[in-house]
């Protein structure tokens, strides 16, 4: 089976934006079982197109194309397939009807630019387009079975999912490319690898092991292409999730935020931050998450020392003896925020995220993590060199980490603690 | 001038990452003032690249491969380009001694693996790389100029900014290609290019107006393929950016929370946020910025009604009357905000980001924004209804502006307020 993908768009050429179209397409296929062999991209070039959906249909089955279906004069995807297939353009029907209700919904009449949308070759039928104006195209040319799809993101996924998906399942069949993924936090990739190889001499050659870092979480994925592994793929999912222990975070794909606010659920207690280096980051990574209001009831972001001191009852003696960065002050900051929050957990963090800032005994990179509950207080310091941004993505991962741990009762330590600890 | 770009790694074909390689390379060879025409994306396949390699050298004048030069067994760009061109592989003198020297600033030694990486197709020259151990390769096949990069980001950045460009403006001389842009914060696309026509009938032919997306924010881009253009560009950047007024956040891209922070410097203001619905986003992207903690105090993230009450000081009473989403609660945050963090300027923020928590009242996507100083304290209502995610992002970026406009001195509320203002 040979899948091309063919996008288009000046702005994805010229480097304005990154295209993340087409790896949602890759990952949406991919969990069907089909894997992308060829993508090509190329800018809003109307020969350029033609060409190219004409090469492509000659060696594809399936040719996804993307972008260019929208009402502006740049949009060439329709005229080039018309070209391409030697077809006129036409109006559509079932794209008029689309677009009438479309409008009719938003209380707007039907515009010239808008109603080009209908124009489609003579021979397409439309993909449906659940959120979108413009419908997607669905054609045949030298065999090979071609599928439109629009550049906007959100209207692709629903068109992904709705329409476009369940009409591969039925020519295609369902792939036998099964996919587990393990999201886990604290451990490397070099590292994993290692003990793997060391701990399982017997892994089964069907059974595939990669990695997707999307720091600051590593999912550890295993797939197979052979439909009879399925009850091996599951096996050795167990195996290596009991293997791995306390780092896995669930068995979906999931965020730190969402791991914390399940563990803290579960426990049913509620959690306090108090966030001097991150300035926000981790509340804000926690209240993306709808629902997180049940178990997070805010915090404070003491970036200045006089917030740390009047928001969070830190002991102007202590700031002036220890420093911010220091022990006792992130463990004030702790206490005060479970005190002045009112919750049962609260997690503090004091650090220097640089550039500046740094001093000898504190360099750039160094941060004091102290959290818990009233009735104990745990505090540690870890040296993250990072670089300001990763500094603040690691701390806050961390931070949520060791909630999670705590509220889901877990007493061993991780790793990361004693690998970046100071001391 | 054909340039293309030949992208390889099983990983960018599976949607396990997002491709940024390709962009960077876009937008470093777009301020050159080169275009690229056509990129092609191939998973880790030696039968497919060399295939490639082959077909584009006969149409390309200039072929960029990135990718597959490390040391491990799927990466395949030295092999294939000794199989497209016919010639044997080698192992290069200078790939030797850079490898040795990687390994000696290491103080390791340099085993099979890492030589495997001196493996070069024999007519080809190496490119320095200058902080990894794959250097680059450059070769001629068909008339083609290759150039193979690694795909390691930031040593793909240093081989472009150090070698890679230099060696294409001696080849290539410089391009014509000439950029500016405007960022903006508050005006949509659809209604600003209508504004524009209607404005400039005399807008010149050879100054090409674009835009740029990255939500919130829009970039306006003014080019020009003609090197005698660069007065007349300046012009046009100049009254556009007069015509365009207060939205126009600087002359460089930037962030809100960049902008912002200039503003209050400029101002010699301090600031402190009060943040409900958005749980911390807009503290998190001001700290997001080195320096900040010199004009940005810190803040309160009340995400739950009580934190409302004992950390902002807002009165119980008025939370029972008018309900967290109101005039009154969002105007009190503001003024404890300002009291309690001492800062000049205070921003608050309380609204209903969804999915649940609507009311017929206030629908989800409602949110009170107040803002202002000890001296006078401003209020409004808007309707976001765009999801939980956009709706955070909408409400930070908003809060940001509307702080950054009241540091500037600028007394017009903006149009985006009646926009979206809820009465």
């Amino acid at each position: 089976m040979n899948i091309q993908l063919l996008l288009t768009g000046n702005e994805i050429m010229s480097g304005d934006i990154v295209d993340s179209n087409s790896a949602m397409i890759a990952d949406r296929l991919a969990a069907h079982g089909w894997q992308i062999q060829r993508k090509v991209t190329l800018g809003d070039d109307l020969q350029q197109l033609q060409q190219e959906i004409a090469d492509i249909s000659r060696r594809a089955d399936v040719l996804i194309i993307n972008g260019g279906l929208g009402p502006t004069v740049d949009d060439l995807t329709a005229q080039a397939l018309a070209a391409a297939g030697g077809v006129a353009l036409k109006e559509n029907t079932q794209a008029i009807d689309h677009l009438n209700q479309w409008c009719a919904a938003r209380n707007i009449s039907l515009n010239a630019a808008n109603r080009k949308q209908a124009q489609l070759p003579e021979n397409a039928a439309i993909i449906a387009n659940p959120i979108g104006s413009a419908v997607g195209i669905e054609l045949e040319l030298n065999n090979c079975q071609i599928y439109a799809t629009p550049g906007v993101p959100s209207e692709l996924k629903a068109m992904l999912d709705h329409e476009l998906l369940p009409k591969l399942e039925r020519r295609l069949g369902s792939g036998h490319h099964q996919i587990r993924r393990l999201p886990t936090f604290g451990i490397g990739e070099s590292g994993l690898q290692q003990r793997l190889s060391n701990s399982f001499p017997d892994w089964p050659d069907s059974i595939e092991l990669g990695f997707r870092a999307s720091l600051p979480i590593l999912e550890v994925k295993l797939s197979s292409h052979n439909a009879d592994d399925a009850p091996l793929l599951e096996l050795w999912t167990e195996k290596l999730r009991d293997f791995l222990g306390d780092v896995v975070l669930g068995t979906e794909p999931t965020s730190l935020a969402e791991a914390t606010l399940s563990a803290l659920r579960r426990a049913g207690k509620s959690l306090a931050t108090a966030e001097s280096c991150t300035g926000g980051m981790i509340a804000s990574q926690l209240t993306s998450v709808a629902g997180s209001s049940e178990v997070f009831n805010g915090g404070v972001v003491s970036y200045s020392n006089g917030l740390k001191r009047d928001l969070l009852g830190v002991d102007a003696d202590t700031l002036e003896q220890h420093g911010a960065v220091s022990e006792a002050v992130a463990r004030q900051m702790c206490s005060g925020a479970l005190e002045r929050c009112g919750s049962d957990l609260a997690v503090a963090v004091t650090g220097v995220a640089g550039p500046g800032g740094g001093t000898d005994s504190k360099p750039v990179g160094t941060v004091w993590i102290a959290w818990g509950s009233r009735q104990q207080i745990y505090a540690r310091c870890l040296r993250l060199p990072f670089g300001r941004q990763t500094f603040q993505q690691w701390v806050s991962a961390a931070s949520l980490d060791l909630i999670r741990r705590q509220a889901a009762g877990l007493e061993a330590l991780p790793d990361y603690l004693q690998r970046y600890g100071s001391r």
